[in-house]
């Protein structure tokens, strides 16, 4: 997607960018300023599971949210990203399974081929706000390969928040076939209306098959510190992740600086995050809906949604956008939901909306997509 | 190892670590105020590729070092380790092989059981100072399986450095079976006595089989920041990297800051560093061949000696050493150089020493070993 957002600015056309998740709201100050008065005389590396100090203050953070985790049932790891890749190269060997959702998370795949593992993806559909699929599917195609089953709450790409009720129908599978359940809550601060988040590691009698992946990067809008952690109760899956972050030494050491010095971060700082990222969402999901032939449905989490729009090709639509057109010397760029898909075919007429911009910035990102879809020549009738 | 160290700390007994390559030495100062001095509101995902002021930078220091490599040729690692990790991915499809002179960096073997790769190994020896051993033994074991070389230069865990004809040999290897030649240089600031680093990047005929790793961590004693460099000329080797760095995101953009305000570190640092290590490798090569049975190279480079010393098993004799033996209330740390081999029986009589610490710490330590071998119950006549 490089090369056409380059085309654009070669016509010297202003894009904005609705297809990455990179927030654009203010890191905690104090975070920034525990990083600025860094006072030792080199930088060490961290201990491989973290700075001791971090994951205490972590343990105690996740107690708030009413997750009862200790020190011991964490490793601080390089980003998200790492949390993930040591879970799927603790819970597979070379051609087990994961099932999962669909769509999902485009990157989970880069890990799982490193790890060999194989996707098996479960529909979730648009019509249904992309709500957990029957557990019935999910059941139907476990194999006694199949070691996971993967959830990403609130969800990438769709921001739908699974509830209480859906993660105990998992929780209960996992159990009955003794698989692991990962779950990726790194969202878990972004979550709007009143609901509440519902993490795997409340779940009862799934205790040693749960391994919660969290990050800081969009809680604190830090991705570029890489810290993330990997939790678990069960110790031979926390023996074999401690293994992984011995190989690579350690995480970055100004990033668990950072990091332990957000824990400080007051609620009104969320507060206010989440009120901004609702007026964010109502603005998209209501001018969507609008649209003659758009449907969104309305997310309950994260900063995405995957919207439906009449269109033939959301590829093709998403390059046209950048290559082709124009309104007032400005376009749109998305995400084209065919890569969250590994089923041919799905995604074509829809795209993943990140709502990270102002809402000023979104309003004439939603004119311009309604203006482009009057023209686009791919347009379905 | 981390029990033992507890059980002498449990003694009240003071540990003198030379087991880790933890440097002492202060970082340039300015590189950490680039990091104080950080202005942004919040921390972005670098580009996954590498900041690109800062790649351009690192590939100017480059070529200062007589390495001509473009920023193209660059991509910015999370520390040595993850470089280490793309090049396995990238090399190696599962059950190949590759080939390494023995001892090597133990952790290159946790990134090779990822890989799903086969490690043979060379064995080269004390008595040689562990020169590259003949080319002919590797290429009596090279199969078609065998998709490369590694070397480490300076060498850890040895302080070997390989000289120029050395790699030219293991250059002409690498053409005729058209394998790769993946070096490890993270410790090309240390080489001394007026000898000079070669490094893979200048040998001929072999442009599009080096692959270079490189790392700050110990060039600015910042092991903690994270920040490595992967680099190659062959553009298909760089476009699989590309997409292992895709899938992380991003490496740490404090680290990154830190590192590209490094680059202008005077050369004065470094050759005050140079002066600091030599005077340490002195006291401790020369103390140590003045023991009885012990035997120690005089290693050109990096911060390590592998020394034979008159034991039955160095992984006992490095526990006894923390928990039965004390001299002044003092005790010593070494790494058993077992773990640095494959091939079983191999480094029991050796250690590996990491001469991180000061000097005046350092003749402890030596006072400490020398006193030990006098009393360990396992010495041999």
């Amino acid at each position: 997607m490089g090369t056409f957002a380059t085309a654009a600015k070669k016509r010297g056309i202003k894009i904005y960018h609705l297809n990455i998740g990179q927030p654009d709201i203010k890191a905690p100050e104090a975070a920034i300023d525990a990083v600025r008065h860094y006072h030792e005389k080199l930088i060490e590396y961290a201990p491989s599971p973290g700075i001791q100090s971090y994951r205490e203050k972590l343990a105690e953070y996740y107690k708030t949210k009413n997750i009862m985790v200790e020190a011991d049932d964490i490793i601080i790891t390089t980003g998200g990203s790492e949390a993930l890749s040591f879970a799927f190269l603790t819970c597979f060997d070379k051609d087990d399974e994961l099932l999962i959702p669909e769509p999902f998370y485009a990157n989970y795949k880069a890990f799982a081929t490193v790890a060999d593992v194989k996707f098996k993806t479960v529909p979730s559909y648009v019509e249904d706000g992309f709500a957990l699929p029957p557990i019935e599917e999910f059941e139907k195609i476990i194999t006694p390969r199949t070691k996971a089953i993967v959830v990403c709450n609130p969800n990438n790409p769709t921001g739908y928040l699974y509830t209480r009720a859906e993660l105990e129908k998992v929780a209960e599978l996992c159990k009955k076939h003794d698989i692991f359940l990962i779950a990726d809550e790194v969202y878990r601060e972004f979550v709007y209306d009143g609901q509440e988040h519902y993490s795997v590691m409340n779940l009862k009698g799934v205790e040693q098959n749960v391994i919660l992946l969290d990050s800081v990067s969009k809680r604190y809008s830090a991705c570029g510190v890489r810290i993330g952690a990997f939790i678990s109760k069960n110790k031979e899956v926390m023996a074999s992740a401690m293994k992984q972050a011995q190989g690579r030494l350690s995480s970055p050491t100004f990033g668990q600086v950072f990091s332990e010095a957000a824990i400080n971060t007051p609620q009104s700082y969320f507060d206010e995050v989440v009120d901004e990222y609702v007026a964010r969402r109502n603005l998209v999901v209501s001018r969507l809906n609008k649209m003659k032939g758009c449907f969104c449905p309305n997310p309950m989490g994260a900063f995405y949604t995957v919207a439906r729009l009449p269109i033939d090709d959301s590829d093709i639509f998403c390059q046209w956008l950048l290559e082709e057109f124009q309104y007032n010397g400005e376009t749109v760029m998305f995400a084209p939901a065919t890569g969250f898909y590994d089923t041919p075919g799905r995604g074509k007429d829809e795209v993943r909306i990140s709502y990270c911009l102002c809402v000023e910035d979104l309003a004439k990102a939603m004119d311009i997509l309604e203006k482009a879809l009057e023209v686009y020549p791919g347009r379905k009738k």
